[in-house]
Order: C-alpha cells, then sequence, then structure tokens
C-alpha cells in the first residue's frame, strides 16, 4: 500500500501548519496507524485489499488477538500476524479473499506435535494461530469513520458459526455512542449482541480484542470482537534539533505525533519530517490542540525557560495525563516558585502529571538515546508501566485481556 | 561528511558475511560512532575537516564534555555540542581552523546575564561552554587506531597555558597500554602527564571526560582530558522479522550491530540493512564472534528453542555482561530444564546475565515498540541503570564524572 496518489492528503492543519508525511509506518513493523492508513486507502480508492486478523492464540505467539495484516493488491503488505512464519499462506489467502469477495478463518497449528516445522519452514514459530482473512469492503467503513474522530470503536464479526442464519464474516460495528452499524455484509442478530454486551464492554475498556462463544437458538457463534483504538497523540512542544529524534521514535512506537513549534506565524514542517503534524501554535495556546485528552501525551522541550512555563500552565489546564519536562529538576524547582510567585501554585494533581526529568532512567546523552529515553516513557506510562526491566518484574508480558466468557 | 567514495569500504566480514553499511548515523543526532567515522573519514581521505569539541561546561548546557562535532570541508556536520544554538559560530571557528591549521579554545557564554539571547538566538540556551576546536590532522590519528582495535584512548590536549612551553592543541595520546603517542603537534611534557595521571585513570575508568588544570614550574596548564570510548556492540542473534527494527533502534542508540543469522552458508546482508554486520555463524559457534566482551550485549531471539538454547549456551561461555532472551518465562524455565539433563544446569552467575524476558517493561506488543523495550535495556545495562523513570529517581540526569582536581 505505497502507492496512495490517489488518497486525498490530510487535511492542511490549521493554525498555518501543514501535514509533512502521512500516518503510519510502512512495512511489517506497521504499528496500527499503518494499518488503519491501508485499510482507509483501500476503502477511498476502491482499490482491492484484504486484512488478515489474529482471532485467537494458544500456546506461544509473537502477536495478540487484533493484530491486523493488511495486504494489498500489488502484494504489498502492512503489519504482521506473526514473527514472519505465514506470510505467505495468508498471502494467497488474502489472494482468495479478493477474488471471490468471502470472509474466511484458518487456523494455523504451528506446534511441532502437528508438523509446526513445515508451516514454520525450520523458523521455530509454535502455538496455534487462528486468522479471520477478508476482503476490505465497506463493512469495515464505519470502524475507519469512528478512527478518524477518534473515537474506540468494537467490531464484532462472525468467526464461527453452526447456524444457519449467521456466516462466518456477518458484522456489526459497535460505536462508542451505542450504535450498532451493519454495512455491506448482514449483521449480526440483537440477540447475539446482547449475549456478549458485558465482554464488549470489558474488552473496550482494556482495549483488547478475543472470541467469543456464543450459544443461541439456532446453534453455537463464534464471534470474534475486535476492539480498535484511535493511535495515542504525542504532542511535542519545541522547535531545536533534539525534536526530530523523539518524533521519528514516537511516529515508529505507534504515535501519531505533532510538533508544536510555539514560534507562531508559519511552521517549519520540513525540519520535522516525521511529525504527522507541524504546528506554530504558541505556548499559552497548547491546550487549544487538545482534542483527545485521554490518549494525549505530551513533551515540554522548547529549551526556553519561559515558553516551557507558559506550554505547562497551559497543558495543565487539560485532563491530559502526562506532561514530560525536559531538563533538570533545578529548572523545574524553579518554575514552580514562578508558578507561586504568580500565585498558582502546583498542586499533587498538577505535580503526578509533570514527570521531570523526563524520560526513563537509560544513561544517554546523547540525542538519540534521549530520545529514546523520552519515548519509551512515554509508551510505559499509555501502558499504565513504569519501565523498569521486565526480568526484574513478576507479571506476564502482556496485559491480559479480560478473559471472554462462554454465554449459555 | 556524506561523500564517502574515496573512504576504503569496511573490510568485508569473514566466515561469509558482509558489512552491508559504514558506521554510525550522519548529522546532528549521530552517535560518537558516526564523529569518530567522520574523524577516520578525513584523516583516511586527507579531505580537510574540523572537530569542535566541548571542554567544559557551567549551568544547565545539553551536551557533556566530550561531545563532539565534525564539520567537513563542504559544510556538512556529523554531531553536536549544543541543542541547536551554536551551528553559525562553530562553522565560523571550525572554518578558520581549517584555514589556519590551528586550535584554538572559545568560551560561550550563553546565559541571559551574558548577553545569551544574542548567542542563544532567542532559543532559550544557557549555560557556559567552553569548545576546542581543532583541524582533523595526524594528531588524532593514534585514538583512531585504538578505536578500531576496540580499546578506549585518552586524549590529553592542552586547552590553556601561560607557559611559553605548552601551546593550545599540543596533544599527547594515552593508550590503555600505558604508551605515551605525540605525532604532527608537541606533545604535554612528561611532567604534566605524570602530574594529571590520577586523574587520567578515573576519568578512563568512568568513560569521562573533563579539564583538569595542573600548575608546573612555567605556569598554569589546563589539559583536557578526553575518554574515547568504542562503541558498545549489540550482537542479535536472530533472522526473523522482528530483528530488523532492533537492529535499527540499536544502530540509531549508538551500538555497533552484528546480527547473527545461525543459518551457516552467506548471510542475508539486505534483509539486514540497519547492522554494520550480518553474519551466517551458527548458535553453538557464537561465543567467536565475542572480541570486546566488557561492552558486547547480546539478544537471543531465533524463535527457535534448540537454536536459542544453543546460542545462549555458547555465550554464557564468554564474560559478556548481558544477554537478553525473547519469549516468555515459561519457556525459558524449559530451557533450564535442558540444561539441567544435560548435566550442566545455569549456576546463579549466569543467570544473573541473562534477561527474560528481555526489555524494559513499556508493555506494547508491536515489533518496533518490542525494539524500543529491548533497545532501551541494553542501552541501560550499558550505563548502570535500570530503567525505571528519571522523574521517580532522586540523583541527577547525568552520570557525574569523576570531578578533575587541581594539581599545585
Amino acid at each position: 500500500m505505497t502507492d496512495d496518489t490517489d488518497v486525498p492528503s490530510p487535511a492542511v492543519a490549521t493554525d498555518g501548519g501543514t501535514s509533512p508525511s502521512d500516518e503510519g509506518a510502512d512495512g511489517w513493523d506497521a504499528t496500527p496507524l499503518g494499518s488503519y492508513r491501508a485499510l482507509r486507502a483501500s476503502l477511498r480508492t476502491g482499490r482491492p485489499a484484504a486484512v488478515a486478523t489474529v482471532t485467537n492464540v494458544q500456546g506461544s505467539a509473537y502477536r495478540r488477538p487484533g493484530a491486523k495484516l493488511v495486504v494489498a493488491g500489488d502484494g504489498n503488505s502492512t503489519g504482521a500476524v506473526t514473527a514472519g512464519c505465514l506470510e505467505d499462506a495468508v498471502a494467497d489467502l488474502a489472494r482468495a479473499a479478493v477474488d471471490d469477495g468471502k470472509a474466511r478463518v484458518e487456523r494455523f497449528d504451528l506446534t511441532a506435535d502437528a508438523g509446526g516445522e513445515v508451516w514454520g519452514m525450520g523458523l521455530g514459530c509454535n502455538g496455534v494461530i487462528d486468522l479471520l482473512v477478508e476482503p476490505v469492503d465497506e463493512s469495515l467503513a464505519p470502524a475507519v469513520d469512528e478512527l478518524d474522530a477518534k473515537r474506540t470503536v468494537v467490531v464484532a464479526t462472525a468467526v464461527g458459526s453452526d447456524s444457519s442464519e449467521i456466516a462466518v464474516g456477518d458484522r456489526t460495528t459497535l460505536t462508542t455512542d451505542g450504535d450498532r452499524v451493519a454495512r455491506d455484509r448482514p449483521g449480526l442478530p440483537d440477540a447475539v449482541l446482547d449475549a456478549i454486551a458485558d465482554d464488549v464492554a470489558a474488552l473496550r475498556e482494556s482495549g483488547a480484542s478475543a472470541t467469543v462463544t456464543v450459544e443461541t437458538d439456532a446453534g453455537t457463534v463464534e464471534v470474534f470482537v475486535d476492539t480498535l483504538t484511535p493511535a495515542p497523540e504525542l504532542l511535542v512542544f519545541g522547535r531545536q534539533r533534539d525534536v526530530p529524534p523523539v518524533a521519528r521514535l514516537g511516529r515508529e512506537a505507534g504515535f501519531r505525533v505533532r510538533v508544536v513549534t510555539g514560534r507562531g506565524g508559519s511552521a517549519d514542517a520540513d525540519r520535522f519530517p516525521a511529525a504527522h503534524e507541524v504546528l506554530p501554535t504558541r505556548s499559552p495556546d497548547l491546550a487549544s490542540l487538545v482534542d483527545a485528552p485521554a490518549t494525549t501525551y505530551a513533551v515540554v522541550m522548547s529549551h526556553n525557560f519561559v515558553d516551557d512555563r507558559l506550554a505547562l500552565e497551559s497543558l495543565l489546564d487539560t485532563p491530559i495525563p502526562y506532561i514530560g519536562l525536559m531538563g533538570p529538576r533545578k529548572r523545574f524547582a524553579e518554575m514552580r516558585e514562578a508558578f507561586a510567585e504568580e500565585g498558582s501554585p502546583l498542586g499533587d494533581a498538577d505535580l503526578s502529571r509533570v514527570s521531570t526529568p523526563v524520560g526513563l532512567d537509560l544513561g544517554g546523552d546523547h540525542p538519540t538515546q534521549i530520545a529514546l529515553s523520552v519515548v519509551s516513557e512515554v509508551l510505559a506510562v499509555h501502558n499504565g508501566r513504569t519501565g523498569g526491566r521486565l526480568a526484574h518484574h513478576g507479571g506476564p508480558v502482556h496485559r491480559r485481556a479480560t478473559p471472554p466468557g462462554s454465554h449459555d
């Protein structure tokens, strides 16, 4: 999906800013932004594509349910469903889905007992992976629209059925507002959606995806409940040469990145090619840029004391969960004094959101090392983690999704 | 320093491997690998260049002593000495140094009281920064040779003198073997080198650089003691599609990256463009690749149980400080059982070096997020850190260098 010439350009940013690059990285290591972009491009251009989604895993698997691989008609793919074990098989299924317009479910048993070395091509893939492979069609458009509006959306799709009334691929999109939308394909019966409502709510809340089994009068139906979340936003306030590495790594880590130069006038989009958007908004007006506060993370790094203080003041007026402030502790102590002298001292609720010195404790002082430290912290905070070494922790590597129930 | 056509290519790796790319990133966010490469390129080609080195800082400064900016004759620069405040001034000094062949020292006072807004161009730079700006000449060749041999080296350079016998730029290179080498420029007198020997030892040990003041019979001399350390090595064992992001971020973080595919035969260099070297070495022979064990970090991620176990076994035969093992705890538990069944159970000393699950606890599961977690952990371990949030710690952001003494 590298040829996007027919895709409408992202709207030019207001406030004099520009959008120097389109969203998400291409290729195998694409984040969800990249996969969503590939879906959107296919829907907008009508160019055929297929999408494979992990619906269930057993045993050791590299990707979790909900992981997506979008295969364009020209064979270019965006995203990954394994660590590289099944591309050829998935490419074949994708072609077939585009050709016959039908959704299909395939189980890949990569355990050694099941001949995993055949599927795994000796690469040591293992676990059992269920994939939904389907053409990209209008049934996905409501979900993409919701993501474009920065709202989480749940897509419920039949992935198994012994009911004659429900076929694999039947789909209902469940919006944050509570709407049930079916387009281009049959929707799921209300009885099924009612039966999985609690699971949907739990999965939506945790941002996870899972397959839920429902017993109906007409038979057993397996529904893949796929939670699609808009990409988190990284707002970088600064314009010096330490900003581009933060923007680049932030984008690679899956954030939608906006660089705010704070200078007024027009934005220097060329200086920040990795940013999704470059804006000249001045420090006191930063709050006006926050339109998805629950998942917006800010890094304040203009190196100018007054600009940084005004940026902090503006951002603290919003409910965003994290404001990283570049610079030593002493500088922030001076900033707190300035707030206090103004008669608006920072309270505990403010202080808990200001992270300074910004970043994880990695010990590097080179620009990219500092950027690595900053983006790692933002990612950890977004995922409710504190950094630190996994080997020193006791918990599982992946967040556990709410275990799906079985409804009788 | 982007035109390297005349520079000899890095030697093709033995063992069927190739060197798909030259070392280090270019540009402002270059790590030391990039700066060293720029120095080496100028020395080998004879193309004029200058190098600016931070020798001292007071107050808030973005880079520490030892940070380098190499300016090629065509104006291209590699590295950074500030967050972007002094480029124009440094470019002028670099041109002058190339023209007259002389080293010079310049103090930039970026504090507001000293008119920092003039130097800082309103960008909020501050602190006082001393720079040594000099032509790249043969006086630097012994240090580059030591780095090429993966040895730490100390370069002692006069940066201030009221002695008529010692001029700014006089230089002696101090090798790990204890040699004192002067080339192309007058060396420092033995009396001066003897007087700073303890400082040199401490700075070499901590990997830091600092200016030391020495009182001699002929007057006061300021010596910049610059510790240059070879880039740490990141050895990635694996060949699947999750390897390239680890190689790419590892390189960006300043590591010399070798990808080992473990397949024998020839290496797939094209698949890992960010690696400095791609080798097909098989898992039982990994130890043979470790030639700088104190600063070699391994990540074992072939996804193949047997290959990973053999890789681990081989790497544990070396004294490298860190072996990250991809995969869940349960898999490593099974691996430990396999070691025990073989009659060679892993001891505490082994276990303390095996980091599994690999990476910092960032919570992401996308390929680049996993790579970010892995490379962040390697960087933290290299710097003796644990990767938690700086805001939750009490210490300073930078490692403190051993405070230089004043010798009377």
